[in-house]
């Protein structure tokens, strides 16, 4: 609609970082924040998927207390925001709603089963709701397991503008609620997201962001979520993009934010009369009056440096993965109610990444760096481990093993790779028994990477590890002299592999003609299955889930299928 | 068809037993069984799911070169059959077939992707195939993540029968390929199955198979694999049923067979012509000629007796769970390439009923059973341990553990709960060091169960476990005088809240309603949530993934949620 009227529109996102399941905590952060935005002055605030119930809430929707808990919560907060003085502003908040079972076997999926539900609240009362159309399950997404679709868009008019309310995937399939949204004419979609962190993620939301505006013909305003929840980490990045491309305003990566923005757009003609026939989108239309044409706010409300929004900087990408993984870990912390964590400090560089993001994820002081040498252990990796300690500031401590390692000794006669992993195993025991006994959450040191020397760099401070265990061979010292290139190829030779093997799927032939050595393709193959054949001996029935580069990998355990790679 | 002529046709189902990506081994089955087939004179043999992969194969689809594996071996197959000398019999198998790359992200659904696919192999070629319709996405399946629908009934005429080819759950969702079936007007429909077991599912199978046969108006012939595969056990049971619910022949539970059955079938008239509209029940009909009405075969081959199938008789229900423990464990070690196992021997009920299901797995010279007496264990447990090895034929050995764990509480000072684990961690290094050591796969020790008491007098022997590990009172024994029940309710009061509680997703007020004491509801869901926050602490990033009684659940780590149940 070119030649439409527009009338302005103050718009809040709320990026804000809920928890699963605290449904209680969730909704005191939707009423506090709701607060600020209409401190603010916003006229309509928008939070993200499953605000209310957190997100990925997995198996969870077969509970129905689960799902009448996120229910009831939703009609309360309504009322609760009337009480606050806060009715008059639209808030879109995400839940679980659902009015029968879920499928939970071969019986055909319900009609009325859990919907991955938007609902707006004003007056006092949930006066409209959306239920997701597109429903991901890929990737970690597994919601055709969960959720029946949707197959209404709803259009509410707000503050004289119509505007489409969507979830998540339905921008990133096409067709669908967008399509449904250029046939309505609206002024604005709004997208509200549970979408995980991957590298590079901003890059390719922000373009898809701007083709779906372009083909609604309207502004589109995404909301997501940030911060850590078990294996994923939200980015957060909440965008507002015009249908010529224009990007308006956008939030920080992995920050909480409140993004609140004067919009000028269309103002709706005509009744809003509800479309209940199907488009070839296939999508009915429904449409709700919420509120109509509103003065534009005054008093300290409209200072129009509060409401011009910003365009958040990005950031490298060494500095993206590190923050995804300090707020991954810190999240994970606090949501599970640890108080502090312990980890094996070797003076090697895996256990130094490990330690330096632990330390700047919840202080070094809630570290415990425990150093465990052996009689293996060489004298510069004591060294190394107290000045990674120093450095970062750990709770430090020295337990030798020798005597553990011995008594088992005496008992078993082990030799070899099982003497070896001996060493590990007393490790991790001594670990485990100090959790048990202090209540820290054990963390588990993770391969080599160049990570931690961006990030240093960065920042320009001290660098948190020591130059020697980034220098140095590696080396798990389990016997004398040992280093891990000794069994191991280079590592900016075997990382490739890995990744186009295990990320890539790719084959053997594929990988050679990429034009990698064919004998160290063999030998690292073989390396990579003899890593789940040994997996598969000391956990059976564990899972072999491959979370590489943010893609999850589902395998079977029984590894004949390797002969056809 | 009341009044249509018939004819009799000899099918043959195979109920094997394949291995997840071992396609050699696989397509290796298929031409010995198809030989054993014709020789008993079949005019017609069909093999399970996905025969050539193995099922599941999980994100193996998303590997050209496996897929492309798949397909090239069915091709091959036809051929080496042909060369067999079994040209003439066509051969149903299940493979993955795709004509085009997998969806792995937000993309739409490929129209070309990964398929669930039948193939019909007849005179050298594949003359037919069908794409699996009806995609389950619940439980323990996450077909609608890996597989593009099929939308096209295919009907072969074989033998001047018109025989439907559906696969698994076409058959378990009303509509679709079995209405087609119905419309088609055929004589036999044939499902071949990867359907695991779950307690009672021979009853609610033939129940189900029943009630098609009668939807299509024809006889259903069932086929189902069996043995163990990764986390699922497959229970065979494979069955043909008449459209008027007479059930023509049954195989046996948890063994393989092959089901040979002469059919009196109503022969079809026509031309074999496609019907490319799509009916009411969303399917295309497309109907191959393969082979004309053929005489009753003669010689050794028309033997009555082979011919007549037989009705295997079901096993109780202790014996069904019984058998399949010891399947699944057995070609768990089997299709893994172990030789041997390892289990640690307490003279408790626990892991005596583990080690008995191991010793009738693979032999109790083939387990080795490790008593690892600690200052706290009594006298009478080291005596049980003894005996039950005896009674078990284990290879059976005694490795103290007092000195390893004064050694490590020399250095740890470690007291209360921590001390107690601080135990069971040794007796685990010690497991993992023989394993490493000798290669034995390693078995951990489940709860208490009555299973081995029906089972040992079901087979009328001496029964495996000593009476007196069933009856002391459980005991962890890792302080002096403990007893479990200082800390749990009694079995009998704690399993049904477990199982309603885990397995059923059943609220606090829901089991209270049920008549449960409210204080012990309170005690047992708290210590359920102790022990998922004891392992998020020990193994974080491990999904919690509870299979009790057949059922996979998929819980958030994050716990606040359990407020709310």
């Amino acid at each position: 609609m070119p030649n439409a009227r527009t009338t302005r529109l103050r718009l809040a996102l709320a990026q804000v970082n809920p928890t699963v399941g605290a449904i209680d905590g969730n909704v005191a952060i939707v009423r506090a924040t709701a607060r600020r935005a209409a401190e603010a002055g916003a006229q309509l605030v928008a939070f993200p998927e499953m605000m209310i119930t957190g997100y990925p809430v997995e198996d969870l929707v077969f509970r129905e207390s689960f799902v009448a808990a996120s229910k009831a919560a939703v009609a309360d907060l309504a009322t609760q925001l009337a009480a606050d003085g806060l009715g008059e502003i639209p808030v879109i908040v995400g839940y679980v709603d659902a009015d029968g079972p879920a499928r939970m076997s071969a019986e055909a999926m319900p009609d009325r089963g859990p919907r991955d539900a938007l609902a707006v609240l004003h007056g006092g009362l949930v006066v409209a709701t959306y239920f997701k159309h597109h429903l991901p399950n890929y990737g970690v997404f597994d919601e055709d397991r969960y959720f029946v679709p949707g197959d209404t868009l709803t259009v509410v008019r707000v503050g004289g503008v119509d505007v489409a309310l969507t979830i998540c995937e339905d921008m990133w399939q096409a067709g669908g609620p967008l399509t449904a949204a250029a046939r309505a004419g609206v002024g604005l979609v709004v997208n509200i997201n549970g979408s995980p962190y991957e590298l590079n993620k901003d890059d390719i939301r922000l373009a898809l962001v701007a083709r779906r505006a372009a083909e609604a013909g309207a502004t589109v305003a995404y909301v997501n979520m940030v911060g850590g929840q078990d294996e994923l980490v939200f980015d957060g990045d909440s965008i507002i993009v015009a249908a010529d491309g224009t990007v308006i305003a956008r939030s920080p990566q992995f920050d909480e934010d409140l993004l609140v923005v004067d919009l000028d757009l269309p103002v709706a003609s005509g009744p809003a009369v509800d479309d209940p026939s199907t488009g070839t989108d296939g999508m009915h239309i429904k449409r709700v009056p919420v509120s109509g044409e509103l003065p534009t706010p005054d008093g300290p409300a409209a200072d129009t440096t509060v409401a011009s929004g910003s365009i958040a900087p990005r950031v490298t990408d060494e500095a993206e993965i590190w923050t995804a993984l300090t707020l991954g870990l810190g999240d994970y912390v606090r949501k599970n109610g640890f108080k502090s964590v312990v980890i094996a400090i070797s003076g090697g560089i895996d256990s130094a990444v490990v330690a330096a993001i632990a330390a700047d994820a919840i202080g070094g002081s809630r570290v415990v760096g425990v150093s465990m040498p052996s009689a293996y252990s060489s004298e510069h990796s004591k060294d190394d481990a107290a000045d990674l300690a120093k450095r970062t500031g750990l709770d430090y401590r020295v337990e030798p093993i020798a005597p553990v390692v011995d008594a088992f000794m005496n008992a078993l006669h082990l030799t070899g790779l099982a003497a070896e992993n001996l060493q590990a195993r007393v490790r991790g025991v001594v670990l485990m028994g100090l959790s048990n006994q202090e209540g820290h959450l054990v963390l588990t040191t993770g391969n080599k990477s160049e990570l931690a020397v961006g990030e240093a760099q960065r920042r320009g401070e001290t660098p948190p590890i020591p130059e020697n265990s980034i220098s140095k061979p590696p080396s798990a010292e389990l016997r004398p002299d040992q280093l891990d290139s000794d069994s191991l190829p280079d590592y900016d030779v075997l990382d490739p592999i890995l990744v186009g093997y295990v990320d890539g799927d790719m084959s053997r032939d594929q990988l050679i003609a990429a034009g990698h050595d064919p004998e160290i393709v063999n030998r690292t193959l073989r390396m990579v299955d003899l890593a789940e054949y040994k997996r598969r001996q000391s956990a059976p029935g564990t899972k072999i889930s491959i979370k590489a580069f943010g893609r999850d990998r589902r395998l079977p355990i029984t590894n004949n299928w390797r002969e056809h790679v």
